[in-house]
């Protein structure tokens, strides 16, 4: 179940750097705003999830291939898929202290500030009136909290209005008839609203006159989409076919906070199928059950998902949801499933002039698919993983432990092999074990301080097998197979090692999950 | 045996886009200069090149872990290694033609065009004497050819004095007084030669005043030195030790060319090794060693490697050299080994105010360690293989056919399996079969056309093994499974199949080469 703890996300964002899965970005130079690096944990762990995810998709069905399309693609893609023209913020700049503001946000925090004043008189009023109190009557009735969610609800009513018609100088009118000054400076001298857009540009090229402007991708879909011809031609696709892809993406997003669940650089595992228009809702439904098919075959409890249906959908879209996760900031967004229609492949037929149409041959006539996307933040993914398995907890041999209980298949290392001693042919002995498991499973050797430490520190970085080779092991070559989330050992015979781990931590286990 | 058909290249990237290894980006907008998607089948390929190396380097090594660091770094990272002052290509502009080049490029061309002289004067007098010709002695006594000689000499000390002096006049004093003009417009109206930086720049946040410029890394080594010691405290690292890391690095190459070769947008594999001051040169020859043991393990023949020492070294190095290897261009670098002294940690240690030092408990003392870098472009490695692996043959039935040798651990799929006819239950036993085995796995069905025809399909894609469902199957529940490289064919019990091709197909026998 979810842990509701909270600075359950403090103790992850400092689990995460003493043990090595993320660090923030270029820390010498006291870092970069909302950019982290994978730690030689973290690398392993999101390796993982990448090759499960991957296998999953790809691997498993003969209708779905990949692709690794380039992060630089040409500007059109961006003019045709909407990006250039509306994938902006409204920024307000503050002509006293110079800073500028995300203008939706400046309203929002406002909003906040009036939702704490009525938060100060509902603790007060349950003070006074003690076991008596009535919460959703007081707050229906108090004249001055009745005032404040009429006020709220005005504000938001004119947010949603200036957001939603485009006319920016409504949200300016908006801040100034509230009054909201610059939180740093305490000035109300604003300028006007205007768009900013989310995409990073650069230069390609070195022309004297107009190098070639373009962007780092804000999303990988286009990447599959501009290639829909090519695989589908080259790798003799019928609809419905599928083209899966991972890989970085960009966003300058004015906030990025929340340790990784926002950066401004990111990873995405995407996936598009191309189905025939008419049988999208059908195919919406098979990818929302398969994908938390997915989801739950980590077995990190089901009270952790839930779908949010999307009720304003997005203009390409007929139907959306997503899939949230419980993180310790509470339910957000880990994976988005849409029907994306026939929006993106008809904007790039426009743009481009190509035809990108399937002829089918059981209908006899050519058409554009539509399209069911399910896409995935890796770096959410990962967090939603250290957030469930970060576990504080007594043994019962009363000792207490921080203890990262992974999928076995996803833990950065399989297995530790630990020398009971640090003598005696046991260090030998131990590496010897080593060089059999090597091939198939991501090792640690670890000989320093007393085995229980080194039991502690496995458990911290999640390792799910701890091998102990002692005294007796030189006589019979047997070890203890230690697991990490019962404490509980056994006694093995080495030779029966690599197959036992293999059945433990393989992720066909998982795979087999998934219908 | 390298190919040294010339029109090898040219097949191989017609091969690469027919058979979804490679298509030119954004291919619907007419591409984007020197950038390439990888398909359906060159992800797979691209996908298994990482995990080799990651095996070899980070599982096999007890003191090699991962590192996956973020493209955006700090901007100080690039003052300290030296990229925003000295990553430069002289540049000249066209007044007429508003056109730009690179000034050093333009001198080389002119070279190649008195070289073309000399060429056509040699060829002309081998035809005049026949079998009598002695083309030494022609070449060093001809008047005309050793002026030529002599003035190429001439063109390429001052060409090395222009750009080793940084005095980048002496270059627009040669390009005039060679009475080099535009090759476009044929103008010899030039600018000033100036330095063009090869990173590219963004700007990251939305600072009303002068946004934070930063750059994507245009080397991926720097990530792994900022994070030197975060590693090596949170993962207890002793030296020697090695962090390995692979990912994207992009340069605004003035000339990107010869496929995906030399990319704007590249992906590299990189392991730093640190090691104790005075050490580097034993740690270096081992590195070698252990690199090249790598490249041959993959048995695509020894003659295709080469070793190519640095004599200019570079400003951090005491020591490097390439892994060069015969592509269809020629011996081209494909893998760096380079002895980096403690320049980056102690450029790094300046710049951030903060000691990136290891304390050494046998020595009792700090130092900074020195370096040893293993880089290889794994778009390169691609293309080496891709390279090697493509052949044109004639079977013993006569039959002429193209085939991709790919050494069967990086095949883009393992197996495929393929139901004789498409009718008598025979499709639907080819599909328990690869229900079996798609777990461990990438696995193809092909049920169309005749096998023959279905066979070439999977050799010019280069999956190592078939298995052919026929009406056998259904009495004895066998196969008969084909050999990629000899079309030898031998029946097989479906029950022997996993353990068999597991056998066949698995990295661990590559990695065994490795001492």
């Amino acid at each position: 179940m979810a842990n509701l703890d909270e600075n359950l996300l403090k103790k992850i964002v400092a689990h995460a750097k003493e043990y090595g899965f993320v660090f923030p970005s270029s820390e010498i130079y006291d870092g970069l705003g909302a950019a982290y690096d994978y730690g030689q944990n973290g690398v392993e762990l999101k390796n993982n999830i990448k090759s499960y995810w991957w296998k999953a998709m790809v691997q498993m069905n003969e209708n779905i291939v990949g692709l690794d399309a380039s992060i630089f693609m040409h500007p059109t893609t961006w003019k045709a898929s909407g990006h250039v023209d509306a994938f902006n913020d409204p920024m307000i700049d503050n002509k006293d202290s110079k800073k500028r503001y995300r203008a939706d946000v400046l309203i929002e925090e406002h909003i906040a500030k009036i939702e704490a004043k009525i938060d100060k008189e509902v603790t007060k009023a349950a003070k006074r009136f003690g076991d008596d109190f009535d919460k959703e009557q007081f707050v229906s009735t108090n004249p001055r909290v009745v005032k404040y969610n009429e006020q709220i609800d005005e504000i938001n009513a004119k947010l949603k209005a200036g957001m939603e018609s485009g006319e920016l100088n409504q949200l300016k009118d908006l801040i100034e008839e509230l009054g909201i000054a610059d939180p740093i400076s305490g000035s109300k001298n604003w300028t006007d609203v205007r768009q900013f857009n989310l995409m990073f540009a650069t230069e390609l090229g070195s022309l004297a006159e107009g190098a070639n402007k373009i962007y780092l991708r804000p999303e990988t879909a286009q990447g599959i989409f501009v290639n829909f011809l090519n695989v589908q031609k080259t790798g003799r696709m019928k609809i419905p076919f599928g083209i899966a892809q991972i890989g970085k993406a960009f966003r300058n997003e004015i906030i990025a906070r929340q340790f990784i669940f926002r950066m401004r650089e990111f990873e995405q595992m995407e996936m598009q199928f191309f189905v025939k228009p008419g049988e999208e809702m059908g195919w919406y439904e098979n990818w929302k059950e398969k994908r938390i098919q997915w989801h739950k075959s980590l077995g990190l409890g089901e009270d952790y998902y839930r779908f949010h249906d999307h009720l304003n959908l997005a203009h390409y879209a007929n139907a959306a949801c997503d899939i949230e996760f419980n993180f310790p900031m509470g339910f957000k967004e880990l994976e988005g499933i849409h029907s994306r229609t026939d929006f993106d492949l008809k904007a790039h037929e426009e743009h481009s002039g190509k035809k990108l149409q399937f002829f089918d041959p059981q209908e006899n006539k050519s058409y554009v698919p539509y399209v069911i996307e399910t896409s995935i933040g890796l770096d959410r993914m990962f967090l939603a993983l250290l957030s469930a398995a970060y576990t504080e907890e007594t043994l019962e041999d009363g000792s207490e432990r921080v203890v990262l209980k992974i999928p076995a298949p996803l833990a950065p290392s399989k297995v530790a092999v630990l020398p009971l001693l640090k003598k005696d042919g046991l260090p030998e002995k131990a590496r010897e074990i080593i060089d059999e498991l090597k091939y198939d499973f991501t090792c640690q050797y670890d000989e320093k301080d007393a085995i229980g430490r080194r039991y502690r520190r496995q458990d911290a970085v999640g390792t799910p097998y701890c091998i102990t080779v002692d005294h007796q092991t030189l006589e019979d070559n047997t070890v203890t197979l230690r697991d990490r989330d019962t404490a509980k050992q056994e006694r093995i015979a080495i030779a029966e090692l690599k197959a036992r781990v293999e059945d433990l931590v393989s992720l066909t286990s998982l795979l087999k999950k998934i219908k």
